[in-house]
């Protein structure tokens, strides 16, 4: 029992102990800002359709509504558009965290292999593939959402060029549109 | 009260527990390499110390022993290069689990960062600067070894040369300084 008790305490076993805590640790982090990238993906998803979906009811509605009633979907669009803009920066940030703990991971598996933890080392590269193979999947979904975004401005571009003329007749909305580009 | 739980199981929050947990893990790897490579060439520098006093007290003893107490030692110098070679082999080893412990620390204090656990980053990074000073100064005692272990190499060399003649006439020992050479 004292012999295993020294073979238990050789630097060589405390290196392998410790480099399995970091994979296990750099995997967590990974998972947590996996979880955060996908979810953030889906928020700015959501908020793309609901911004869309505001949009043509604004245009569906023109005409047949109220200045105060269009007034109040419009505040209502500049109100998604800005939850649109968050929701991107949001993922643009988990993006750069997702990359550096996957990065993080790649370091923690060489480092472990270094120190013969062949094991932790094997662990946290199929926990990088199957993050790595989540994130591609997500990724599609924000590709997909930027493109539907893209339209959207189109959209507006096509509805303040046919309704320039019915806002040059009202003071109270004629900075609405210039407020709304300063996005694109 | 809700509200504070909602707070701790934000994304955010989450990704800098996590990133936390890497550096504190990297910090602990990082410190038991730095302990493994210290003790590793101080080790060394000890069993140079060694070779370097069986060596000196094989020369004084030449001619005043017998041919079998010469050989006892002999085989005690030989057992003691190969004593050597193996604590130079785990110096170079610890010296690769260090470097990669230390590029594993970095990129934890990247990590860290990235996902606003500055304070993390920051307790990574001294403990590197720490781990760095102690590792430099064991340097010093690994370059000053190595010098030894040269000089030692340059002693069996002269001794060889001068003693040769006296080998030729002993059949027992006339394979010896080719053994012993043979690590040079």
């Amino acid at each position: 029992i004292p012999f295993k008790q020294v073979e238990n305490l050789s630097h060589e076993s405390l290196i392998r102990r410790a480099a399995s805590l970091v994979t296990d640790s750099s995997s967590t982090f990974l998972s947590q800002t996996t979880l955060a990238l996908i979810d953030a993906i889906t928020e700015y998803s959501k908020a793309v359709h609901t911004l869309i979906a505001l949009q043509r009811r604004y245009l569906q509605s023109l005409g047949n509504l109220s200045p105060a009633e269009e007034d109040a979907i419009w505040q209502v669009i500049i109100g998604q558009r800005s939850e649109v803009s968050d929701r991107q920066d949001e993922c643009k940030r988990f993006e750069l965290t997702w990359v550096s703990a996957f990065k993080l991971c790649e370091t923690a598996a060489e480092a472990a292999y270094t120190s013969g933890a062949e094991h932790a080392s094997i662990t946290v590269s199929t926990n990088m593939q199957v993050a790595e193979s989540q994130v591609a999947e997500a990724r599609k979904l924000s590709v997909d959402t930027d493109k539907k975004l893209a339209e959207s401005k189109v959209m507006e571009v096509e509805r303040v060029t046919q309704d320039v003329s019915s806002l040059h007749n009202n003071n109270d909305e004629e900075e609405v549109p210039e407020a709304y580009l300063r996005e694109d």
